[in-house]
């Protein structure tokens, strides 16, 4: 087998074997296979696509070219949830806790932010001394004494994924449905997890805006955890605004505690419990949805899930104060407001532009490399659906530096859409893929 | 400007602007745009394809990459022709020294062998003590001398064109029309020459089997060199079979100097004779191509040309006495005929086979790295539309080695297809292009 034969084969459209995807996963990841014949060959897969065999193959190449995180000395089920992400989407942060405090385990291995996206390490790395670089180890120590522990990938979690997507991202050949599942599924799987519960994000602030699109990654997706002996299950959920009333690092882990405390905001709070609802139910926990929910919303007016999140916290090294003083975080020096050029209805956003104005008052990244302000944040004051009065407050935004502050926000007061009728408000929750 | 939006934007069939192709092209060539990132660039090309305009550039910014020839002591027209390659080419080899003959000078620099297609230079080599690697002094020096000069590409000629050739073979971004016209045009035109005539290959032994991909390739080269203010006209010829009656290189040294001496096959003295016609007449030795023929033919009638060829040979180091000694020239040892399985007449062959059942036998390259056995040839017996009988000699193998033997003779024996009625002879010369 030769790599320039592979790269021709899906030049031409044709469909890999699985051994021919083993052969260029492992070849790649031992080096033997150079970077500019990966490159060739992401294109030419961006392009021409990815077969559901194709991508449940190379989901399992990449997943085996590391360690899968072993926790057999641990009774409980083993469930997480992964987002696609969007703006102001901070369920991890409530739902881990959440599904902790209900008795199962959730051994969650996160990204960072790129782009309009935030990332569930970045926000947690708001918090004074919280540790996201723990080891394999230490994560099934922490797992162990509170049934909760968030870090990022380590160097033997999918090695494969980490050399292909750094690649990717150099080389624009991100965003295509079958890399994306695989990507995704090596490193939840690679969690050691029983139970995997998908957010897919759709609408205009989602790395997904088509419906369509959305549907089909989750279908993939739910189709190879299945394969894989999981148990799947995908909500495709509404990103055509962001979710809560706040974006930012600091404002997100402050509006999560809120959440936590039995306070915060609906939407925010709806999503959170229906996530765990399901984590619940396929994690064994209760025999329903419904009853998932009902658990859910007890471990929350109980405070045992925020008392959950106070001790994952500490175990992981951070100051378990922020939970009652929101003012030990990083805070923003300044702030503005941007106020509605006209009277009149919501009726949508672009809501990938507050995400990227957010990165450019460094509250995101651009690049890779960027350094983030974990106090830059925004609150949004209306949403979808409100009426507004002309030079009515829209959007806060909180700023250390004046750098591309204009911009920003001018990015943000040209984001909403304005109409003379109330619109019908978007369901959260549009469907459920796989249930 | 950054080569990933760039990558992107091909990606997404995007058209390039100049800078952004000069961008590309001279971050590349100077190391600052990594190997992978051409790559992914190159796929995108290979499928989205490339615009006549972005050829163009493409090709004005590897020809700028480097040095360009300078002749200007040279008081007569510099004139080249360019094969897209088959097999049993061998036409550079009798029109160059017609076309010295003729008083017009012939500065070529050309390729080697790859695949199923030979190459000049190769060729050449098989001349014992020829020299194809002269430094650009010494190029200038021989073309001074005699008219007529073959060498190689040197690091100073295109070198952008030597890395992304280098890149494209190795990601399997070689066919595709725009990245062709890019590479040919680069390294001709940088040949220094007024004059280029393109031999375009198309049927079964052709780079370019379909006719209209073939016309294609003539139309985008023959528009590029006019834009570049050169004079260019492409002749698009049959390879549905092999060009004379013999291939390998020794045998196409030895044909070579037969049609010199005015005898050889047929098709390959008239090709030989139309390409030196176009060339007297594009570079304003004669008043037409009618009148270049004639020229072409005295050229070859009083020896002057099979005189310009001995001193070429003398003055890049080769033993000239090969002109009347073939047995100077690498010989292989052994020889075996495929014979005919059935009576009837010959309709078709599937020429490219015959150059890789050549390459199997070492007297081509299957891969860069192969070394060439010089001896090993193959002389044809039957030409499309004659008739054989069952038991008759198709073809003759000259060889070595017996390692692949049987699988090249299936190969050839197989390459031929049968009917019961004489088809009418294709034409050799299809069309002119730009004429």
């Amino acid at each position: 087998m030769r790599a320039v034969d592979l790269i021709r084969k899906k030049r031409d459209s044709g469909e890999h074997t699985r051994e021919e995807i083993a052969y260029l996963v492992a070849g790649y990841t031992k080096g033997e296979i150079p970077d500019y014949q990966m490159a060739a060959w992401l294109m030419a897969v961006w392009i021409r696509g990815l077969s559901h065999a194709e991508s449940l193959a190379l989901t399992e190449m990449m997943l085996y070219s590391g360690e899968i995180v072993d926790h057999s000395n641990l009774p409980m089920i083993k469930v997480d949830k992964h987002s696609t992400g969007g703006v102001g989407d901070n369920t991890s942060l409530i739902l881990g806790p959440i599904v902790a405090a209900g008795g199962l385990a959730v051994p969650m291995i996160s990204g960072r932010g790129l782009g309009h996206t935030g990332g569930t390490l970045d926000k947690l790395e708001a918090i004074p001394g919280f540790n996201t670089a723990l080891t394999l180890a230490e994560f099934r120590h922490v797992l162990r004494e509170c049934g909760l522990s968030l870090i990022g990938q380590t160097t033997e979690i999918a090695p494969a994924d980490m050399k292909i997507y750094a690649l990717r991202d150099a080389t624009s050949t991100v965003e295509n449905i079958g890399l994306i599942c695989a990507s995704i599924m090596s490193k939840k799987l690679a969690e050691g997890i029983d139970v995997l519960v998908l957010d897919v994000k759709t609408g205009s602030g989602a790395f997904m805006q088509k419906e369509e699109d959305a549907i089909r990654l989750a279908e993939v997706m739910v189709d190879t955890a299945h394969r894989m002996g999981k148990k799947c299950v995908a909500l495709l959920t509404d990103m055509g605004q962001p979710l809560g009333r706040m974006a930012g690092h600091s404002n997100e882990v402050i509006e999560a505690i809120d959440v936590l405390k039995g306070k915060g905001p609906d939407d925010l709070r709806e999503l959170s419990v229906e996530l765990s609802a399901w984590m619940f139910h396929l994690g064994d926990r209760t025999k329903s949805v419904e009853e998932g929910r009902r658990l859910a919303e007890e471990m929350i007016a109980s405070g045992k899930a925020l008392d959950r999140f106070r001790q994952c916290i500490r175990l992981q090294g951070g100051d378990a104060r922020v939970i009652d003083d929101a003012f030990l975080l990083p805070t923003a020096k300044s702030q503005v407001n941007v106020t509605s050029p006209k009277s009149g209805y919501i009726t949508a956003t672009r809501c990938q532009d507050f995400g990227i104005a957010l990165a450019m008052l460094e509250g995101g990244r651009g690049k890779k490399e960027d350094r983030i302000d974990h106090g830059v944040g925004m609150e949004f004051h209306k949403r979808i659906g409100d009426g507004v009065q002309a030079g009515e407050k829209l959007v806060t935004i909180q700023y250390n530096s004046e750098a591309k502050l204009a911009e920003a926000k001018n990015l943000v007061a040209s984001s909403f859409e304005f109409g003379d009728q109330p619109p019908l408000a978007p369901p959260l929750i549009r469907q459920v893929i796989g249930g």
